[in-house]
């Protein structure tokens, strides 16, 4: 991409850091929402990456997003807990929530963390990641306004709904879920839009609710599975909102205001769940049973001879060591509006 | 289909119990495994249904199945415990596992349960159901033989591995999610070539490893998603063995004997949760918000105008209504085994 210029890590971290200071959040909520960023670029989720520091610096500012939010954790059970983000940055208020349900999880083995009154909370993965490198298997999911049909529906119902797993992995880095419940993100229609390529099949639908491969004509989004078997890509975006939205108190996907004009706060909802690997067959049965399994799985002969066959996050750990070494792209915009 | 014929569950109940007690196993493991096995022919899924009887039976006259299991449940939290299933029926070992996974959520909100040394617990719904029936959000999972490719993988390696989730719905059956994570069951191949039907595209491989329409000549499986997003349809199933076999200390995909000479108890595993949906917003919270959602989703409006929008479960809840007027549908071979 042309005027794309690559910063390290470690340069660009204060200084996003710095800007979301300046928007009015407090230097912890910016380091939190700061980390989340950067796990999205480090991971190649740009979409989700250091480009929406100037997109949440915009909210805090207009007052849609709480600068100092009151966030109040209501434990209802000895595994459970209702984490209020009152409107605030979400990133904080997930690892805050993650960390609640590991804490649960360190003494019940299992811990679920509902979160209400919050917004968007960027890559799913962030949070599970944070599970697993705490030795726990960890959960994320989060909805999202229309933007994917029902199966066989004609307008938007769902949002594109993630849901991230994570599970440690010994001497290695972790085995990572991170999944629209759409096969496609919508950023990936305006991308194809921007470079004047055709759709796959079956991903994306006009404004008439009919199947298009045109990316100028693509206004939302199919399940995964598309019009055969998308019963089950809808199903699982519903798992995402009865977990994040019916389970809090938040707003169901359809009643979540979108668009130019969207005023007041979302009251988006998350869920988290930490899982203690070591509490069935124990720590050392989990652990060798991962390895072997993964060898068995990347060991798997590839349709096409020249490929391999990857684990659920082999292309985000590759695409960490990239950038590791060539640096974070950042569009002009951002480098702009961050001063770089 | 012809030859079939129907009959009321409450003549096939008592049938089925006994058939199952005259190969050997306790009159509660043949009352629960009766139990499952016609939740599965209720909701239309056959293949799961009272057909198996007779496969079990056979399972347990060749001493492949534990007529005698000692379960034992092993607590090892406050919310999470490991149910060694013995070898027996893995039905009776499955309520039991959803049973214990509830009382653990009463007491701490979510509750989580491993199961090992089992084998096929048939339809995954079953068991999420029986937690649904008790105002509880169930999920159960089961790992299986090897019979669906990795993404882009050339041989068969994760098995059809199912997940399901119930919900309670005020006043109204189940929200009811039970989907394979690959697009089509193999019974479906099976079915396919027995009508001479061409298979739907990039579902099934053949013994290459190559995409194939033909139901004859198709040997395994694509995970949900296909050659393009196969990658979260093979993920998904990565989600089933890590939680019911790695967990558990049960047999990875790969490595469980199938096919007509296996030999020995094939050690599957099962994961099952429960989770107290009045733990979060709080029960009347919950009640009704799903009722809106629910609403909101069977209302919107559907691409071809002369269909309606279901909810995951209304096929099951419709085809449930029709056989309580018909009768289940028993092949011949079934009808004769059973003495009908």
């Amino acid at each position: 991409m042309p005027d794309v210029r690559y910063f390290p890590e470690n340069v660009l971290e204060p200084v996003i850091r710095e800007f979301l200071c300046q928007a009015g959040a407090s230097p912890d909520d910016s380091a939190q929402t700061t980390k989340a960023l950067l796990h999205a670029s480090r991971t190649g989720v740009d979409s989700h990456g250091v480009r929406l520091a100037v997109y949440y610096a915009r909210l805090l500012r207009s007052g849609r997003l709480n600068a100092s939010p009151h966030r109040q954790v209501r434990h209802t059970g000895p595994a459970t807990a209702l984490l209020d983000a009152d409107h605030g940055l979400a990133h904080p208020a997930s690892y805050l929530a993650m960390n609640e349900a590991i804490a649960l999880a360190r003494n019940a083995g299992i811990g679920a963390v509902g979160v209400m009154n919050s917004t968007h909370f960027g890559a799913a993965g962030a949070y599970a990641l944070e599970a697993a490198y705490q030795n726990m298997i960890g959960i994320s999911t989060c909805n999202a306004e229309s933007l994917v049909s029902l199966f066989q529906g004609s307008i938007p119902f769902h949002g594109t709904n993630p849901i991230a797993m994570a599970a440690p992995v010994p001497d290695s880095n972790p085995w990572l879920l991170d999944m629209a419940t759409s096969s496609i993100p919508f950023n990936r229609v305006q991308l194809y839009r921007s470079l004047g390529i055709t759709l796959p099949e079956n991903v994306a639908l006009d404004s008439d609710g009919q199947p298009t491969r045109d990316p100028q004509k693509a206004r939302f989004l199919e399940p995964l599975g598309g019009p055969e078997f998308g019963f089950k890509g809808a199903a699982l975006a519903g798992v995402v909102t009865l977990l994040s939205a019916i389970l809090t108190g938040a707003t169901c996907d359809p009643d979540i205001p979108s668009g130019p004009d969207a005023k007041g706060p979302s009251n988006i909802g998350h869920f988290f769940i930490a899982l203690d690997p070591g509490r069935f067959v124990g720590q050392t049965g989990y652990r060798t049973a991962i390895t072997h399994y993964l060898a068995a799985l990347r060991g798997s002969p590839a349709r096409n001879p020249d490929q391999r066959i990857m684990a659920p996050g082999d292309r985000e750990w590759a695409e960490t060591e990239k950038r590791a070494r060539q640096g974070i792209p950042v569009d002009p915009d951002t480098t702009a509006a961050l001063g770089l």
